[in-house]
């Protein structure tokens, strides 16, 4: 079953909270920008953005087990249950909605973690989903600000804004977020 | 062909600028009290840590090249070469210098990076490296003070303190090094 795009709007926002869509509704249209700023596809980041948080509020048992029962990506079990959303939305979104472009489905599945090699889509939802108008978090400004003119320097800013929020709260730290901080790293130190 | 402790010492003390042999005497010093202090075995963590820079002086070539000709862990070879005297070191003091215990072999080997299953031996020789009198960075106090009480606390704090730094300084993050701070809270979470 394929949906369209005003289908899916309305299945996406059946899956969360009011509060939670306007953040979805904020990703979108900052993808859109960033898509547009940064030479992205506007119309791949639009539905990755409606995308991203399908799972977001789906019972986390309910997430483990569609992760166990269609074996993905195991690592993601053993580390902070608000990993697995991005994982599960990009299997749903295949299986359930007929969601079928990969770069689509990439950019959802890595838009919490990031991966080393992230593709331009990859980065400009997980930017989105850092600086949303609706994001409040201390240095959410100058994230914002490095997003003006520069995707991967803003990205880096938003990963080192997690690592350090995790150090502080003494949480688990996932290692795919710190490899694709460093990678982004590497990528810049190249050019 | 073995040493005697006598005779590691003046070995190692001619491996390096007399700065950083003051330092490995502050190493080996608060190793033993560390031992002493946590039920570890003091005779071991003298000699680990009289051991653990035996190759920081080094020409990184040199180290390279005996990275590779021995084929020892790859991964280093991507990072921080200051990463490599660690390996480095304990290859060499087992193969030249007759070191055969491979629990103080380990924490050579482990003492800049940590690892996944930290001994009690890895943990005293990498905190001593972190705290010996001579050590002087932000934070190094607080470290200290944890180590006065606990052992685990301090470490966590002294590989927080690496990992920020290197955010800071906008250094490649080895992922080790978060795998080993986020094992050690696992550990401290189940006591």
């Amino acid at each position: 079953m394929v949906y369209s795009r005003e289908e899916l709007l309305d299945i996406v926002a059946a899956q969360m909270p009011a509060k939670r869509w306007e953040h979805v509704k904020g990703v979108m249209e900052t993808s859109v920008i960033l898509a547009t700023r940064f030479g992205g596809d506007p119309v791949k980041a639009d539905l990755a953005a409606l995308l991203h948080d399908l799972a977001k509020f789906w019972p986390i048992e309910k997430q483990e087990a569609i992760m166990i029962d269609n074996g993905l990506n195991p690592e993601l079990l053993e580390y902070d249950k608000q990993l697995l959303h991005a994982e599960v939305g990009a299997f749903i979104a295949k299986r359930d909605y007929g969601v079928a472009d990969e770069e689509v489905l990439d950019a959802v599945r890595y838009h919490t973690s990031g991966r080393v090699g992230m593709t331009k889509l990859d980065k400009i939802v997980c930017l989105a989903d850092y600086i949303e108008p609706g994001r409040s978090f201390p240095g959410v400004d100058t994230i914002r600000e490095l997003a003006e003119h520069h995707l991967e320097e803003a990205l880096i800013a938003g990963f080192d804004s997690t690592i350090t929020f995790l150090l502080e709260k003494r949480k688990q730290i996932f290692p795919t977020t710190v490899l694709s901080r460093n990678d982004l790293i590497r990528q810049l130190g190249r050019t």
